[in-house]
């Protein structure tokens, strides 16, 4: 299957989505509370109506869905039978999905997650699944070379808006190599080195390896999530986004707090201006719950969706 | 329920088992080449054949059950439809099952995963599951405080063996407080301040919920994984999991390269002169395909998992 085949990179769908219908991932999240907002049951048919209404309202509406894997697992076998059946709804009417799963594993148990979600025939194949490195990006191979091979897609938590994350987040490591500045940094026998952040080493570890595929089936496949908090890119312990040549997932819009400013104020305009560069993007902004609570109906949803896509391209 | 009613302490049942049988848990690991040498197809029936034949032939033989999720989860909701029924088998027969799924989340979005496994209606529910704490310990909270109020466990990553692990779990943070030494320690005007390695940092958030809830149905509920590498615990830069107050899953034997002296060597006996001193523990090596080889005949894996205790315990 080449580059310009019958499947293209994930990132060149993802893109092409973004200039149709705007930057908005929506939530696929089946909490309790929606479900009886909506007159469903917390059961598993309940939360498929929900889940196949959110795909049937949206899709050719919104660049991408982000169905929250924990909320289907809870019911078990029949809820992730659910979530089977809403991804091959997204994936018929043309929809892009990211199963937002945060999986991480070594070795042939990797591979397995990786298979899961983004192997051609599996019952769960998504376009993209999210990935948590705290055994570390390498460890996480089988799914970025799946997802090269596949044309899909992967975004690795890198640095997250919830407080308790900082302490292994912001923690540091030495590296060989110049740049930094004291007292973060040192000179010895063998050269310069100098310490970065976790967070940052997740990033460079997804911007080699899009270096390493880029133009070809897997150009960008390698996608980071940065939550929406101020601070989070800048010259001042921010993270240096402009190598990651990937997509950026940016949870935090809506119900967590942030707005559509904040990811203009974040990681700035899309295009050769903003904190990426002009070989990195397209920023996603997540939202769900302020745009599953206009739901069920269907205008109100797709309403939902036009004024918050608006207010971010605005 | 009381700590002495119907249910008590993971931990209580897990030393316990360990008393009955060994140490040692065994993994449930549907690996494809494992399915053919035991005469099974790598689909869902072959899985729920495997998984549910691992249980008829140990439960009752060994301290616990560790089926590894992604193995079940590449087949989709068929896949976690036989690792519930497999589940089932073990809590029939009073054997201990520990899920390891590695999930890791935030709000409520981790309540939903703790709810999928540690729920006392769940139908994944397992006695103890695997997390991984990318987000941060704290952001586990759901999970380790669902655990405490049913009598289940966790068990959360801390150190692991793979070497793609080192860039975040040994990372360092400075905390403040008396203890290490220079340069990795500061005296500044708000007192000592030294540097803590993130591995290091889950084990002492581990410690602290353990010393919150000791003596109750929480007691020892929070446990680690810590990985069989010589020079895990010791003197230069060790892990102390002297306060930790919990057991620890131990991966790495046979098939990763561990032997049962390496567990003697890095965790030292069990009692007062174990790495992990009286109030901790039981600490429980994992075996799967040096056992599972064995199969599926019944007598030839009791054979194994007889031989592999009492080479951890002799």
């Amino acid at each position: 299957m080449s580059p310009t085949g019958p499947r293209a990179a994930f990132r060149t769908r993802l893109r092409e989505a973004v200039e149709a219908h705007g930057p908005l991932c929506v939530g696929i999240d089946p909490h309790p509370g929606l479900l009886s907002a909506w007159g469903l049951d917390a059961d598993p048919a309940g939360v498929e109506r929900f889940a196949r209404g959110v795909v049937e309202a949206l899709a050719g509406h919104v660049a991408l869905f982000k169905p929250q894997v924990a909320l289907f697992e809870v019911y078990g076998s029949a809820g992730l039978g659910a979530l089977e059946r809403a991804l091959a709804d997204a994936r018929e009417a043309g929809a892009l999905t990211l199963a937002d799963a945060k999986r991480g594993d070594i070795g042939s148990t990797m591979a397995g997650y990786a298979r899961a979600w983004l192997g051609d025939d599996a019952p769960l194949a998504a376009d993209a699944v999210t990935l948590s490195p705290y055994l570390g990006v390498g460890a996480l191979a089988p799914a970025l070379d799946l997802a090269v091979a596949t044309g899909r897609g992967v975004f690795v938590l890198a640095r997250t808006s919830n407080p308790e994350a900082s302490g292994v987040q912001s923690a540091q490591a030495w590296v060989a190599g110049p740049g930094g500045s004291p007292p973060d940094t040192q000179r010895s026998g063998a050269g310069h080195r100098r310490m970065r952040e976790v967070a940052q080493s997740v990033v460079d570890a997804l911007a080699d390896h899009n270096a390493a595929h880029a133009g070809g089936l897997g150009d960008g496949s390698a996608g980071a999530v940065v939550g929406l908090t101020r601070g989070t890119t800048g010259r001042d312990h921010g993270l240096d986004l402009a190598a990651l040549g990937g997509p950026v997932l940016v949870p935090g819009l809506g119900a967590q707090g942030g707005t559509p400013a904040d990811v203009a104020a974040v990681f700035g305009a899309s295009g050769p201006s903003g904190a990426l560069g002009e070989a990195g993007g397209p920023v996603v902004p997540v939202s769900a719950r302020e745009v599953l609570t206009a739901g069920p109906d269907h205008g109100a949803l797709r309403a939902a969706v036009g004024a918050l896509n608006g207010s971010l391209t605005g």
